[in-house]
């Protein structure tokens, strides 16, 4: 896997890049939609080539319980499995589903042992067994496991967290067989700068294609996240990519480019999608409100996606209300579309080396923020 | 609307007709899918035009009661609502939802009064107020509304719903008022082919602009069905469009062809695609069963659906188990895919004089039947 730094915008950490293998080209900054078990939520594979999805995200832990990472391995690897002739795969671990969803956890410094949320079986996650279900997935990018204590967790369980995770990195790096399975650490530490800084650096030193910026927004407030990406961020090598987990809203996108993000994943957009929020220019409406019933216009006239060029807010409305999973796909596009656009309007500022946060900020967030960063 | 009978199989009934309207043009014999709200689950405008749907079924009782139909019209009718640019659409009048869904009913001559289904609200539906509804939804077809009994209903409960059914028909003539919207009667009677062909001789006098044969598979044997079909068919004017209403197995549309009839509809193919079952030729297959767990293969090799052409049975089976929305897209456009191929090949093979009902069944449903008609 290759990343080329393209450009930065002056006055801002802002990057151009693209990253590629043998598979697919990224141009970042990007936003990887989330394809939990393969393929996003109401989508079908084309739907992503028309959303320009160069690269999406994937869940390790989930594949693992279900299908079973040799079902996919024999399938020809998760890109052919879920029907993406191009683009890239990223997996996450599925550290952080560990600590959500497991039913029982126990946690050593070999690794984690759990029961699956789905039939109750018992797993024991090392490094090594990590390295084998990513590997036997085939992923483009594959992510170290890590140990994701909430964000208000004390110094002391932030520090052990950290030095597993650290631990459980260089395990990964270890048991590595495959050459065209490219690996990024991921940099804990809470909203503790110091450990972050620490932690960066460490993981900084270690022979990973990038860098992932995790435990990040499970928790803490808006300025101690803007705070610990901006320093955390400058910390990383210039020259590899540099991954935000589990962060999507317009602002957290804008202020994480800004911070000198490189990729980005979240289930928001498409959640929220499901639930009945849709973004439009400078914020998001929730299509079942009553202020709906009647409105025939479109969700946002200038968007291009499929929805808003054939029916009416009414119309999607009528179809929520109903519970019918048309709808899931118009909003699912719907707000991928809207994203994707944004990340597409980032880069071209910095490519015109015109990206300024503010004004992103006040185009797509509406409301104006306070500088926090 | 217009309806040209273009050519009739010699040694079959089948028939070779175009049906036509301002709003686009349908070749026949042809299949409906059903969009029970406006438009078919988990699917979006643009998948009918890729499924050369150039018409669908909506059903006038649930948009009556959910989003309402005035609401309908002020969006400019069902179709622009839908999101359709082109085709037509056919409402049924909602007569079989009436006695299947509501909560309570009471027939008398003058209409049939109930309970919504959805919120418990009192209704009174009337020729007069289903010629007010249908015509608010702006529907290019409209259908009467009829008593259905039970397939196993006796002589005189059949013979009293089939004289309700005449004058309600007589009333929804009575009380029409636009002329864009077709209007097809409704053939009643049950297993009782003499009490069949009395009321086809009586609709058929009605100045309506198609027939349809309704209370059909409502728990009759499959002899029951071909000989009540085929007599009741044979009955009905030549020079209009006939409709078997509610039924749609590919054994069903073959055999109402060769009996003589234009239009079908039926939830089956979209329905069991959400509950694992796919067509295949000469059966189908359920998607769930283990065998398919490591079938890396897709549903139909020949199908040139988007989940045939680029995910495996292994894969919509994963899709299916964990209960993921992508599945029902995927199998409802293939078994939809089916049965619109299915149509195609009809219409093709009557063109060139060439439809023989045995070749059919033998392509397309497998298991060899005994001749029944």
């Amino acid at each position: 896997m290759q990343f080329d730094l393209l450009s930065i915008q002056s006055g801002s950490e802002a990057r151009r890049g693209v990253l590629q293998n043998h598979r697919g080209v990224v141009q970042t900054p990007a936003f990887m939609p989330v394809g939990t078990l393969g393929l996003v939520k109401a989508l079908q594979p084309a739907d992503l080539d028309t959303l320009g999805a160069s690269i999406t995200l994937a869940n390790a832990y989930h594949l693992m319980l279900r299908p079973g990472e040799d079902l996919v391995r024999d399938a020809g690897g998760i890109q052919k499995f879920a029907g993406r002739s191009n683009g890239l795969v990223l997996t996450d671990s599925g550290g952080f589903q560990v600590f959500s969803l497991a039913a029982m956890r126990k946690i050593t410094d070999e690794g984690v042992t759990f029961r699956s949320h789905i039939d109750g079986s018992l797993h024991h996650l090392t490094p090594k067994r990590l390295v084998d279900v990513q590997e036997a997935l085939g992923s483009d990018i594959a992510m170290v496991i890590d140990e994701c204590p909430p964000g208000a967790a004390a110094r002391d369980v932030v520090g052990s967290a950290v030095a597993r995770t650290t631990r459980w990195a260089k395990g990964c790096i270890e048991h590595r067989s495959r050459d065209d399975v490219a690996w990024f650490g991921i940099v804990q530490g809470g909203v503790h700068e110091d450990i972050r800084l620490q932690h960066a650096a460490v993981m900084s030193e270690l022979p990973f294609d990038g860098l992932a910026i995790g435990g990040v927004s499970v928790g803490e407030s808006r300025a101690d996240i803007d705070r610990i990406v901006r320093a955390t961020a400058k910390m990383l090598p210039t020259h590899k990519p540099r991954y935000l987990m589990g962060v999507g809203t317009p602002e957290d996108l804008i202020r994480g480019v800004d911070a000198g993000v490189d990729m980005f994943d979240c289930v928001l957009p498409s959640r929220n999608a499901r639930n009945g929020q849709m973004f439009i220019p400078g914020g998001t409406i929730q299509i079942k409100n009553a202020i709906h019933r009647r409105d025939f216009g479109p969700v946002d006239k200038n968007c291009p996606c499929e929805g808003c060029q054939t029916v009416s807010r009414a119309f999607l409305r009528h179809l929520y209300i109903a519970g019918e999973l048309s709808y899931h796909r118009f909003a699912t596009i719907h707000n991928l579309t809207y994203i994707m656009r944004l990340m597409a309007d980032i880069r071209s500022a910095i490519e015109a080396g015109e990206f300024v946060r503010e004004e992103f900020l006040g185009r797509y967030v509406g409301v104006p923020t306070p500088p926090l960063l």
